[in-house]
C-alpha cells in the first residue's frame, strides 16, 4: 500500500478521521509522485542539485568523520544513502513503507517525522573533505585509510588560517558533508538525521548548522534576502543562468586535474564557514558607519553613490575628496571590480543559536560559497577581507571547512562512485 | 514617507529596480497596514496572544535576566518593549522609519533584518519569573529588589527538581521570558533580537531557543503534526474553542490570588522544558516497542487498541491479560482520563541545536505548556512521567523555567503595568 503520499496521510487523519486510512501498527504508507511532483527538484543530473537551485528558505548542513578504515563500508554506506538521499528529494520515506510499514518487530528505517510533508524542494548535496585522502586539519597524523591520496583533487586543502578568526575545530572540518536545503526545516533536519542513523558505525556527526533565513538569490526571479546585519547579501552572487559565469567560476574543468583526479570534473568546491556576527556592537553603530562598512545602503541595497541595489558600484566617484565607497568597505574589498573579474556562487544562511552565555544572541551567517578553485577565488578574498575589510571588525569566524563536490550522477550511480570506483 | 510596506520595499527594490523607491542613506519606509492584514495576529485583547492563537510553525523563546535594581529602569523598559512588539506584530518597525530614515548619524533602532517581511502572524507573549520577586533558583541569595514579593502569585515558584532531568542553569530560569511565534523564523528572531536591543543594560539574554516545527495544533482546522520521535504529538491537546476548559484549566481566575496578586488573573502559568531526546537509541528500537511507549500508533496516531487518532484511548481493554495501553506508556501517564480529568495546553516545538561533540545530533522537543496553576495540573503530571513514563528513558530534560503570564493588554496598557503599578 504505498498510494498515500506522507501529505495525505496527515490530512487524511486529520481531517477526515484516521479510521479510513490506518490501522494499529502495521498500517503502511508511501507516497503519491504525484502530488510532489511540483514540491521536489531533480536529484540526478549533470550538477548536483543544491549548487545553482533556486535557494531554498531553510538549512541543515552536517559534517561527518568517517570512523572506519574500511573502504567497503564506507562505500556501502553511500550507496545506501544514495538511494536514501533520491527517495527523500522526492518527498518519500528512505525505504518504502519505512517507518511503519515494516512489521512490529524491527526498528523503522525511517524516522517517521517528515509523515505528512511534503517533498518541499529538498536538496542533498554531498562533498568529500581532505581527511578521506589521508592528513587533515581535523587529524593530522592520520594516513590515507582508504587509497585515495592519488585520487585527491589539487584544489582539495584544508583552508588555510586567516586572520581575525578563530576556529573552533569542533565546528569545523570534517571528512564528507552533507547540504540538505528545503523549504521546511522539519524535511531537512529529518534528511540529516536519516542519513546519520544510516551512516552508524561507518561516520559520526562531527557537527551540524541549521539555517533559518536564506542570505543569497541564486535565481533571476529571487529577492535578494537580508542578513543580520539588516543588509541585502549577495547582490552580486552568480545567477543560475549565467552559464558562461558557471563554466568559468564553478564548475571544475577537465583540464583543472590529472586524469587519477577526473572525479571532479563538473564538481566544484564548498566553502563552509560559520561566521558568528557580533551584533551588539553594530547595532549601536550609526546608519551612516553602517553603509560606509558595507559600500552601499540600507534600504534599497544600491553601491554607495548609485541609486539601485544592481547598479554597478563605480568606485571613482568621490565625495570631498575621498572615494564615495571606502576602499575597504565590504563591497570594495569583493566586488568582482576589484578582484580582476574573479566571482564566486554563495548560498548562505542567517543563523541563531541560542545565547553566547554572556548576555547575547549566538547569531550571524552560515556562509557556504562554491568556487572552481578556492584557492585563486575564496582563499585570496577571504585574505583580503580580514585584512582590509572594516566589517571584519564586527565577525568572528569560528567554524571553517572544505570539501570536494563532484559532478551530478547519472542514472544508477551512487555517491563518490566517480571517486571510490 | 511611511506609505510603502516592509514587503512591498524589498519587492520593489529587486522587481522594478530601486530607483524607484529610494536614495541613499536618508531613505525612509514604513508599511502598509492594508498590505498586512491577512498577516496580523491583534496583540490587544482579553488573553495575551500566543496562547491559544493557532500555533505558528517557527519559534524564538528567550528568557532575560534583569541586571539592574532599579525598578524604574524597568518599567520604562517594559513600556518601550510593549510599544515595539506591538508594532513588530502589525509588521511594522520597532519605530517609523527606524531601520534606515532617522538620519546618518544615529544608530538605527530596527536592526533591518525584517524589512521586505510580512508580519508572518507574529506573537510576542512576555512572563515574568520567580526572580522578579525575590529570591529564586538561579539568584537564591538575591533580595526583592523591586517591592514585587507582596504581589507574587501564590503559583509562581521555580519548578521543583524532577527524578531523571539534568538541568543546566545557562539553558533554564529568567526573571522575564519573550515567547515570539511566527511564521517566518526571520521575523520571530528579529522580534527577539529587537527586544534585547532595547533592553541592553536592563536585561541579558540569559538563554534562547529556536523551534523549527510545531509539536502541537491549538485549533481544529490544524494538523497534529510529529515530534523527532516521529510520532504525532499533542493529540489530546486543548483546542481554542474549548471556552470551558480554558477557562478551567489554562486561564487564572480572581478566586486564584489575593488582592496584591490580582494582575494575575486573566494570565496563565507557562512552562518551559527543553528536553533533548535520545534519537539514536530511540531509532533502534522495534516499532512496536516505540508505540508501547507511546500508547499510540505511530502511522494515524490512534490509541492503542483503537483505530483514529482522537479516538477515545480505552485503558480497559486486554490483549494476552495485559492492558493493550500499558500503564507505563506515555499515554497511560498523561491522558486527562487517568488523572482526574486535569488537561493543560501544550504550545511545544522541535529543535535541532547542531551536534552534541559526541557525534550525535543535539535534538529533541522544547516543550511549553500553558496552565492555571502548575501545582496541581503539570508538576504533578512531570512527576509521575519522570518516575512512570517509559518515554523517560529516551528523555534528558536539561532546560526548565517557569513563568506567569498576565493576562492580555487593554488600550494603551503596557507589559507589566498591572504588576507594577
Amino acid at each position: 500500500m504505498t498510494g498515500i503520499s506522507r501529505r495525505a496521510v496527515l490530512g487524511g487523519a486529520a481531517g477526515v478521521g484516521a479510521a479510513a486510512v490506518g490501522f494499529g501498527g502495521g498500517y503502511a504508507f508511501g507516497r503519491d509522485a504525484a502530488l510532489d511532483a511540483s514540491h521536489t527538484v531533480a536529484f540526478r543530473g549533470a550538477h548536483q542539485a543544491g549548487i545553482v537551485t533556486e535557494a531554498q528558505d531553510r538549512l541543515h548542513f552536517a559534517a561527518f568523520d568517517v570512523i572506519t578504515d574500511k573502504r567497503e563500508d564506507v562505500v556501502a554506506m553511500l550507496q545506501k544513502w544514495t538511494d536514501a538521499a533520491e527517495r527523500m528529494t522526492r518527498g518519500e520515506e528512505v525505504t518504502p513503507d519505512g517507518a511503519i510499514g515494516l512489521g512490529d518487530y524491527v526498528p523503522p528505517t525511517d524516522t517517521g517525522e517528515a509523515l505528512g510533508l511534503s517533498a518541499a524542494h529538498l536538496t542533498l548535496t554531498v562533498g568529500f573533505g581532505p581527511g578521506l585522502f589521508g592528513p587533515s586539519a581535523a587529524y593530522p597524523d592520520r594516513p590515507d585509510r582508504f587509497g585515495l591520496a592519488a585520487r585527491k583533487p589539487a584544489g582539495l586543502t584544508d583552508l588555510p588560517a586567516f586572520a581575525a578568526e578563530k576556529i573552533e575545530p569542533q565546528r569545523s572540518y570534517g571528512d564528507i558533508c552533507v547540504q540538505a536545503c528545503a523549504d521546511d526545516p522539519q524535511v531537512a533536519v529529518h534528511a540529516i538525521r536519516n542519513l546519520a542513523r544510516i551512516g552508524v558505525g561507518v561516520v559520526s556527526v562531527r557537527w551540524s548548522q541549521l539555517g533559518f533565513g536564506r542570505t543569497s538569490a541564486t535565481t533571476r526571479s529571487q529577492d535578494t534576502p537580508r542578513n543580520l546585519f539588516g543588509f541585502k547579501d549577495g547582490t552580486a552572487n552568480i545567477r543560475a543562468d549565467e552559464t558562461d559565469d558557471l563554466n568559468k567560476w564553478v564548475w571544475v574543468g577537465e583540464q583543472d586535474n590529472p586524469p587519477a583526479a577526473q572525479w571532479m570534473t563538473g564538481g566544484t568546491y564548498l566553502v563552509a564557514r560559520r561566521i558568528r556576527m557580533d551584533i551588539e556592537p553594530w547595532d549601536r553603530a550609526n546608519l551612516l558607519e553602517q553603509e560606509l562598512i558595507v559600500g552601499r545602503t540600507k534600504g534599497p541595497g544600491a553601491p554607495l553613490g548609485q541609486v539601485g541595489e544592481f547598479d554597478e558600484p563605480d568606485f571613482r566617484v568621490t565625495s570631498g575628496g575621498a572615494p564615495r565607497i571606502p576602499r575597504n568597505s565590504h563591497v570594495a574589498v569583493t566586488n568582482p571590480q576589484n578582484r580582476g573579474g574573479v566571482r564566486i556562487l554563495r548560498r548562505g544562511y542567517n543563523f541563531t543559536d541560542g545565547s553566547d552565555g554572556f548576555g547575547h544572541l549566538d547569531a550571524g551567517l552560515f556562509f557556504i560559497a562554491f568556487n572552481r578553485d578556492s584557492h585563486t577565488q575564496f582563499i585570496p578574498m577571504q585574505q583580503d577581507m580580514s585584512r582590509k575589510d572594516a566589517m571584519t571588525e564586527y565577525l568572528i569566524p569560528n567554524g571553517s571547512a572544505h570539501f570536494a563536490v563532484p559532478a551530478g550522477l547519472k542514472p544508477g550511480e551512487y555517491w563518490g562512485q566517480h571517486l571510490f570506483a
